[in-house]
């Protein structure tokens, strides 16, 4: 494609980087910043550039913080229970459902050969640092990780490797989404959530 | 939705402002770039700075150019051609075409009585100018317009102004897309495309 200007082409490939956009998105970003103050780009640009240089991660749990020091404290209440999660969206994910107030332990990643991700690229050996030294303190550690091959492969890794220590390990629920409908349900899906039935209970909710 | 650092959301909601970009895209696009190298963003951010600052726009043809001087006389062949288009996307489109070797004249919009915008907000003037001090340079005008009630009311507006003039006025035609189906085109676009009907000339291509 041709461009007008060499500033239109630069923003264009730069912005076309980022996932999911691709030239024309990026042309259409760009023009549309054209038209705009131009306050509102330079405060894009400041908060991107801000996000890069300044973003912190929590040394206890590696969640990004603004901060190396863990703020779970403020905002946390259960500090019996670990979640274990991939990376910092889940963090956000499981927040939003105001179904846990325990901390959480972000991994920065999963278990994947592949991509030449192994165990010491993870944060492994601090979680079971944390376990080992909360004197008792953590009850419970609930495995979150993706239903994948490479999300079952890490939390069977973490499980092991969390044995030797006295603390229940538990996982997310895995079945049938709510709202979804059984006949578009996935073959192992459907079997799995036969197969690990639940009892019903008309007291639950 | 919570965010872990007050960076993130900044981020998030600066990145949220563009259009079709909402907070969950915004956030996947901020922790995407967490990951990247600090280089990346910082290309990002100076070169959407720079877009927005350093752009100008050629005081003849209104293209967005590097500088307010006009570099057609580089790239086009054609003077005695000038296509009149809304804005510079769609230079981009017809330049890309390979079709077209004139000049073009960017209004910098449509005439639009509902969202206030009047021929005196567009480069109307200096058009009329431009024809009109070419000394008949200028053969022929192309109106480029998309075919929406504003688009052709502008189409009309111009050829109006360009009457005097002793110029052909073309316009883009208009009919079926090429690779569409009869079945699923519009009666409106159907029906001009038979009573505009062209002599079916097997010698052109």
């Amino acid at each position: 494609m041709q461009y007008p200007s060499k500033l239109i082409e630069d923003a264009v490939n730069e912005i076309s980087k980022l996932p999911g956009i691709g030239k024309k998105t990026a042309l259409r970003l760009a023009l549309h910043l054209l038209k705009q103050d131009e306050s509102t780009t330079e405060e894009l640009s400041t908060a991107i550039l801000n996000l890069r240089q300044k973003t912190k991660y929590c040394k206890i749990c590696h969640i990004i913080s603004d901060s190396e020091d863990c703020t779970c404290e403020s905002i946390r209440k259960d500090r019996s229970m670990l979640c274990i999660v991939e990376d910092t969206p889940d963090v956000i994910a499981i927040q939003n459902t105001a179904q846990y107030y325990g901390y959480f332990h972000v991994l920065g990643g999963i278990i994947s050969p592949m991509e030449g991700i192994g165990p010491n690229e993870l944060n492994i050996d601090s979680l079971i640092n944390r376990v080992k030294s909360s004197g008792g303190e953590i009850k419970e550690v609930i495995l979150a990780l993706s239903p994948t091959m490479e999300g079952d492969t890490t939390s069977f890794y973490i499980a092991k490797k969390l044995r030797p220590f006295n603390v229940k390990i538990t996982t997310i629920a895995r079945g049938v989404p709510i709202g979804g409908e059984l006949e578009y349900t996935d073959e192992i899906t459907l079997g799995r959530s036969i197969s690990q039935r639940l009892i019903y209970d008309i007291t639950n909710d």
